[in-house]
């Protein structure tokens, strides 16, 4: 597995907080570091970044090329249960244990001071980690997120694919399931463009508010209007993003 | 010829300056754009954002896609003289009148205050056309230019292809010669990274700064220590070269 470090100038020697982000359908670990333009306020807020990939890429798995939402490229950020997968397919205990051991290791990254974001798929995956792992995970955060993965084609695709058949289970992996069930201990910034292709049919943000009321859950919703899906608008929001995890890192 | 713009909100119904960028070899029109994470700050210095091409596209001429460094995505920004490429390779003038024109007309870009800069290729580009007509250019700066292009292989390759054998014609076309003999009317800045692999053999800053001497032009030419000459240096100075700008058109 290939990742992106962003190590701050002048850290050197003390421990800093570490956010980490998980990128979209098709996107690999190079694809926020070039089009986020997140570095210059890293610095500044003195962050260090870590942009994982979206998949294993160095195995190869029958049917993991024949599509862009399943396979290579888009991991869904679970660990797959499923025969042929479920040996490689561990995003989320790779995204959750070793890459933050890695990272703690040898970029002298703070071990209590995690956040996570993501965009899409990835938004999904940051926001199931945090959920389920709170004690792991200090600040948590999204931007246009599959919120209700169950009940969407690319997470219905993907989850029967590594997870099996519809169950109890796949709740375990879907933010607004499980956000209806628990609060994570801090608040939560979702951004969703209004003006987003996928936004009625893939990623549904109004299932995650609800869940958000129903648990007492402290989230701040923004819908911007003619935003898109891409990074025109992870550009435009990043830095409310990387301010909300300073803030919540201190 | 496709071109990229940024219009920050707010500025509808007035006149804002506007910024052109050239870029770099095999670069287009979306390079920057994408890649710089420039937006934001043009936003709040309510500049507008130009970005074009590096060749015409739209033809084929023998030759053009033999070589990463001359042809498609490697005009060089002047106006070639030689047959097969005097037609169509009017880098200078698009840039100088045609792309203004344009951009003033649908954009609301104000008429009398044109920055331009650029990087690499883009970086002599833009010290050319600034130098050769300082009344349409009210601001300038480079980023790691090919300063000196008569006396590096990448300048020597493609001028003696748009202009023919070595002559006097050259020095026309080489922001070094060309400030030796006359002085922009505001300061310029210049930033190079110091780990950049082409600094000795390709870009020469040295040339510039000596020239600089000579017809006193004000030159801020900074040296970057550890710094490339990829995107990751760009991201680092662009709200440098922004505020300059932003200073020179108020």
């Amino acid at each position: 597995m290939n990742f992106s470090v962003f190590v701050p100038p002048g850290i050197a020697g003390r421990q800093a907080p570490a956010l980490y982000f998980l990128a979209g359908l098709t996107c690999s670990d190079e694809t926020f570091m070039i089009k986020a333009g997140a570095q210059r306020l890293a610095a500044q807020l003195g962050l260090i970044l870590v942009a994982c990939d979206t998949s294993p890429r160095s195995v190869e798995i029958p049917g993991d090329r024949e599509s862009w939402d399943f396979g290579i490229g888009a991991g869904f950020y679970v660990d797959a249960t499923e025969p042929g997968w479920k040996d490689h397919y561990r995003m989320a205990s790779y995204v959750n244990r070793e890459l933050p051991a890695l990272v703690e290791e040898h970029f002298g990254a703070h071990t209590d001071k995690r956040g996570i974001f993501g965009h899409s798929m990835g938004g999904h995956g940051a926001l199931v980690i945090g959920l389920r792992h709170p004690q792991r995970w200090h600040s948590l955060s999204a931007l246009a997120p599959i919120a209700n993965p169950t009940a969407v084609p690319w997470g219905q695709k993907a989850f029967s694919r590594y997870l099996g058949p519809q169950s109890a289970e796949w709740e375990q992996w879907d933010a607004s399931c499980l956000m209806r069930q628990r609060a994570f201990p801090r608040p939560i910034l979702v951004d969703q463009g209004l003006a987003d292709e996928f936004l009625t049919q893939q990623l549904r943000p109004e299932a995650l508010e609800a869940a958000a009321h129903s648990s007492g859950q402290a989230l701040t919703l923004r819908r911007h209007e003619r935003y898109g899906h891409g990074y025109w608008f992870i550009q435009s929001v990043v830095a409310d993003h990387l301010e909300h995890h300073s803030r919540m890192l201190q």
